[in-house]
């Protein structure tokens, strides 16, 4: 299974792309940003979004994509801006017919450090030991959406383990 | 000039089409809403909300477009999901390389009423009024839209004014 792992910003979203060997590890595939910092109007950087997740979407074919929960924040302005961007990246993964998964940042931690409140630094140490790379992968919105595909992976696999589990009794 | 208005929400966005006849009257052309209440998956939401859009533009082609700006709600949860889905409608905008113009709910008020402390029930009456309709346009996410696209309207007569002025100098 190929998952695209998406941390979205106002400028910046990153994408991770990972997938299972047939031994259940994970393997680097790709790793990018979209960056839209030089596109100055609102209305233009959500069209470019869309292009270049749409090309993404269309040279990778993931089989499903997940993405970070947005949290309340204490800057509204920012929230409803990542918003934006959430709800086009949201409908370009469903124009591709995929199944989009949400994650909380903390359901993200848990997953590849196993404990909640891992700083971001031991987060990405733990990206580069699962992955076997030789170093943190940059930048950072790269490395969060390695992250998120990195969860949904061992979430995937947990949800198998119960599945076969079942089946056993 | 045709205007688009677009009032955004969750489940349902409002739709109204003005245009100003040769004579700088507005006139109505078409109103109606997207509802998507039925449709319970946000992705889903989202890719219907962009198909429908996507057919009124073609269908009405309209010169502009403008919607009403969101501002901080208390609930954060509702503003951000109304927020994915202004961002998907900004989106479907730019696809079709229209304008789009922003107006707060104060200066929808404003230009309708002549005062931003207007209640609903006065900025409905006075859309029936502008519009020489027999009753007032229902839903009330339809007549938001309308008032969205009048404000517009207006907006645009006074930048035509002030452009004239300039000109006279």
């Amino acid at each position: 299974m190929l998952v695209m792992g998406i941390d979205p910003g106002i400028a910046i979203t990153g994408i991770g792309l990972v997938k299972e060997t047939p031994g259940g590890d994970p393997q680097l595939v790709h790793y990018c940003v979209i960056d839209s910092t030089a596109v100055k109007d609102t209305s233009s950087r959500l069209l470019f979004l869309h292009q270049e997740l749409e090309q993404l979407l269309a040279v990778h074919q993931p089989d499903e994509v997940a993405i970070e929960k947005l949290f309340f924040q204490k800057n509204a302005k920012t929230a409803m801006a990542v918003s934006e961007a959430r709800g086009v990246i949201r409908l370009c993964v469903s124009q591709h017919g995929l199944p989009l998964t949400e994650y909380t940042p903390n359901e993200v931690k848990q997953a590849v450090t196993s404990y909640g409140n891992a700083d971001k630094k031991q987060v990405q140490e733990m990206i580069k030991v699962a992955l076997v790379l030789d170093k943190v992968p940059k930048p950072d919105d790269a490395a969060d959406a390695l992250a998120v595909a990195l969860c949904h992976l061992a979430s995937s696999g947990y949800r198998r383990l119960l599945e076969n589990a079942d089946a056993d009794y």
